[in-house]
């Protein structure tokens, strides 16, 4: 199970603060953090501030000067996504193209030229579809498409886009559907991911709900999640899921034998 | 989903010691405590205790004191489970049958003759099949034998028997396969339900592993657990499972509604 740190957000206040004021300390802070509760990569956003460009830049280098640390570049803009992507050292994910033909022909090549594995959205100029088949429908189209750009189905990790339970309370069963059948798409699986807290936007019980919610997809074969690693029980809830899936040996140490080793 | 609470059993070394000096505060107070924490019903299992069903009969007298109780009459032994269903003033289930010939004649009749409802361990003379496909088989067994008795599909729940995850760490994923295999056999889907807490027998984090586990089991459909109400975290875990799956309509206090309205 791959674990993406979403901390380091400027949706989040104070990381926008820091943006603003280009408080390093306070960057390296949330990112040490997420990398100690167990985040293998973290999702660069730096929102929507101005000079989005040079803010990533800035973020990237910042983060970088931990040493090893394997990033996400994310944005809704070209420019900013290049301009995360040039500096990483580790092979980075660029986070996200859609099924939309100008994403993915401005992104992929990027994505390419920069060696980055790819999160895709199965979305498009219509939007999210609202059915497990919709969703698997425009999985296909996009690896497809990935494919003649010269990846491989394990450079891209499809999200079936999991919105809010409290408006759309059919969505968490079409997601789980869709992450069992975007698997069936090719062999050996492709790999799915969620931006899991997204299932509890603005709910009661969040915490309750996101956990909830990933046991269920990871049963469904979820690969990797956008989510808090500071979430301690979240953390937890993963690696039970892994080890009752029969993928880690149970000890009665699990816990801490995953965080040990991985 | 229903929760039949799993603390009035004399397994429970409180619970033993109750029985043995027939003390009533005690089995009350366990008894009204699982009902306030959510039990529909309440599982009777004297244990290995001498004079087993006069201790049947006494629990049982004990635990109707409350006034509107609903009684799971447990018992590997065919005049202790007679003796609890006698007394029974609401419809009882009868805990446990097996697609054993011998346990499927000497108990489905008197389950009939108490119009109690069964629950049905996919077991039989040679144990636990290993495999999904194997539990269903015995399911699917057990069924024909119960409508031949004039049972509906609606009176049987099926228990693929879950086995603790540190002797046998493939079981969980037949399990919830099973459960799935299971749904499928006739039109109305039959029931489900598990003995949860034994997935976590003798293990460390038991509750992650038993709340982490029903999550995942009831995404596969499951119906009903034999589990410790007691455990808040993991009736928590059931209420969101349900709401997430659209079975409950989410508002911010689903959790109290659900208490509330069941």
């Amino acid at each position: 199970m791959l674990f993406i740190g979403e901390r380091l957000n400027g949706m989040f206040r104070a990381v926008k603060k820091a943006i603003e004021e280009r408080d390093k300390k306070a960057i390296l802070e949330i990112a040490e953090k997420q990398m100690e509760n167990g985040a293998h990569y973290l999702d660069i956003n730096v929102g929507p501030v101005a000079a989005g460009a040079e803010a990533m830049e800035w973020m990237v280098n910042t983060v970088q000067e931990i040493g090893d640390v394997k990033l996400s570049i994310d944005s809704a803009k070209v420019n900013i996504i290049e301009a995360g992507l040039k500096l990483c050292k580790n092979r980075p994910i660029l986070n996200s193209i859609t099924a939309d033909d100008e994403k993915i022909s401005s992104l992929l090549p990027i994505a390419k030229k920069f060696g980055a594995q790819v999160i895709a959205l199965t979305m498009d100029d219509k939007g999210v579809p609202s059915t497990a088949e919709g969703r698997t429908e425009l999985a296909a189209m996009i690896l497809a498409a990935a494919q003649e750009y010269g990846f491989s189905t394990e450079d891209i990790y499809l999200d079936p886009l999991i919105l809010p339970v409290n408006v759309a309370q059919d969505c968490p069963l079409q997601v789980l559907k869709a992450i069992a059948m975007i698997r069936e798409l090719d062999v050996p699986s492709p790999k799915t991911i969620l931006g899991l807290s997204n299932v509890s936007q603005k709910c009661a019980s969040r915490e309750l709900i996101n956990r909830t919610f990933l046991a269920m997809a990871m049963y469904c074969g979820l690969d990797a999640a956008i989510l808090d690693t500071n979430d301690t029980e979240l953390v937890n809830t993963a690696i039970t899921s892994r080890m009752l899936l029969n993928k880690d040996i149970y000890c009665d140490s699990y816990l801490s034998a995953f965080r040990k080793n991985g």
